[in-house]
């Protein structure tokens, strides 16, 4: 594991754990995990968690066993660190390109199911050759472009070429399906404009299933959905599996997102606690910056009464106090929530679990660092 | 060391390196070190060089080895790499609060020296019982605020009372001098600007060790000084020692900053290796987002005539051609220059160092999460 020492230890009270630290609380993290879990499985539609939202086998075995089945990630390594840790269903829910990766997924469908996402020939023809050299079967999704203007194939032509190349590499590949993730309707920040984007992904990702299936093609699997929009996903009677992953955590951005009635609301449970290391009459000064926080969704905010972000610098955050300002101390340790949790707790090596005010879980970050 | 492999093994063409990767250019590595280190040295001034930059042993060993005199750092865990691997003189160029960081600290006094930096008392008092405890002597430098608007003392009054209470701590304390780092005028851009900043910058710190030797205090070290500005701490007369870090290195905002004349120009020498994934009409996608480069100070840029970035997502770059952009193709590698490369570096656990078209040296990032 990290050659990193831990910030706490189980048992630590939370006034002992070191700064800064990703600290999780548990209280919320079960009740986002329950309640989230619950929504997609009373309605028969799967839930793949996404592990590139925590990177954390520990907690990607929570979710599996919370009738999760199973994982999907961004990245070949993510994959290895999470079959490594025992999850028997992962699939990479991204393109990857290079016969090096390709072989190293092929590798682990020795020992656990295995998807890939192709959106070009060669991709497929590199996972193909990577599958034969190692007898095994690799599962294959088309990506489709369902909005984001990213990855991912724009016509059904595309797909039903793409689709007739994976078919010539029977017993190799097998297409699964489809991938038709909007990324970008996750952080859209009403409902209205969530509901409208997910119903034209959803209408884009049934005529290309059609389209395929027409030409003779199976396509078992359209997944796709993240923490924002998966209701939508879901009530579109489209997507048979969604793949939510920040919901166990949550951050400043999706507390932007209006408020779903029909859908479990979610408690903030990932923090960092930091301390204070400075104070003047003007401003403060947090041990945390931008080696300890993702700026990209907007700064992290301090849990603190009256005070608020003026800006980071690369191992500093200078708060700034109104009038109201509760007075700070020297050594007192603060509640700042991140603004991206994703690439916040991809900064930590350690996610410190508290229940109350006891660390009661000491996670290892293990895919953190885990880039091709 | 790390579990995370390394992209690349020493002998691998660049071509044969896998992506996203760290990837250091030593021809302009070595020019940056040498051209620095000879205009620092000459001048009669100590280099110290800020490890927070490469959070790299291999790379602070050849700093000293090139007549640095150690190195500094932000956290206690990067001095408890930096001495582990060798380096013999280390500063902690920030102030840090907590009876488990100063005992870490004063724990390397053993067999390193030692220094840190204090604004407030508390600071003080908590490094001195370590230091007891430990029975060793730690040096002290006294912060002060030079223009940051962050950590730091304002006034002479506080820095004499922080020498007094330091003095008394003696023989566990020694006050050493002053920190005296502006780090804004790091990347304000035009050269009158930041000799303005420094001019003042040192004048402050002239001011601070006056009243602290008219009190009776030593004041051997005046430290500060980055690789945007270091020229000027130097030609001050104040600074007796300077901490450039990312001259070894380079970004994108750096490459802001008007140049100075009389200050040896700085070759880019690190970049990113990026995969292109997908290339459509309109756009194309590279393997690095969020969790490859830091976007704090601008997007990453693509080698590449004709294609500039739209936008970066946890995972992906999406970057656009104008009419001359040459011709992508799936597979196809790009050199990448980052935004700001501190926090860059910091979400790699290697850096391959490359000498033309060959891997020379694998380099772990060894004080990557080192946060506290």
């Amino acid at each position: 594991m990290s050659h990193i020492p831990a910030p706490a230890a189980i048992g630590d009270k939370l006034a002992e754990v070191d700064t800064p630290a990703l600290v999780l609380d548990l209280d919320a993290f079960d009740a986002n995990l329950n309640a989230v879990h619950h929504h997609v499985l009373e309605r028969a539609v799967r839930l793949r968690a996404h592990g590139k939202a925590h990177k954390c086998s520990a907690i990607g075995l929570r979710q599996v066993a919370a009738g999760a089945i199973g994982l999907c990630c961004q990245k070949v390594g993510e994959a290895e660190v999470f079959v490594q840790a025992g999850i028997g269903d992962v699939l990479v829910s991204n393109v990857i390109v290079g016969l090096p990766k390709a072989r190293r997924l092929a590798a682990l469908a020795r020992t656990a199911r295995v998807g890939v996402c192709v959106d070009s020939a060669l991709q497929v023809e590199q996972i193909a050759q990577a599958a034969r050299e190692h007898q095994v079967s690799v599962d294959v999704l088309i990506e489709i472009d369902v909005g984001m203007g990213r990855c991912g194939v724009l016509d059904e032509a595309e797909a039903q070429a793409l689709a007739t190349l994976i078919a010539s590499h029977a017993p190799a590949l097998k297409l699964r399906g489809l991938q038709a993730y909007h990324g970008r309707a996750q952080h859209m920040r009403t409902t209205a404009e969530q509901a409208v984007a997910i119903g034209k992904a959803a209408a884009r990702a049934a005529r290309m299933a059609s389209a395929l299936r027409d030409a003779g093609h199976r396509v078992e699997e359209i997944t796709g959905g993240g923490t924002g929009t998966y209701p939508y996903e879901i009530a579109s009677g489209v997507y048979t599996e969604v793949q939510p992953g920040s919901y166990v955590l949550m951050d400043g951005d999706y507390a932007r997102n209006q408020p779903d009635p029909d859908s479990p609301s979610l408690a903030q449970a990932l923090g960092l606690l930091c301390s204070v290391i400075t104070v003047r009459d003007t401003h403060a000064v947090l041990d945390g910056g931008l080696k300890t926080f993702a700026v990209d969704s907007g700064l992290p905010q301090p849990q603190l009464r009256g005070w608020s972000t003026r800006g980071l610098s690369d191992e500093h955050m200078v708060i700034e106090p109104a009038g109201n300002a509760e007075s700070l101390q020297v050594g007192q340790k603060i509640r700042v929530i991140p603004g991206h949790c994703d690439p916040t707790v991809n900064l930590h090596d350690w996610i410190v679990a508290v229940r109350g005010n006891r660390v009661e879980q000491v996670w290892p970050v293990d895919a953190r660092g885990a880039l091709f």
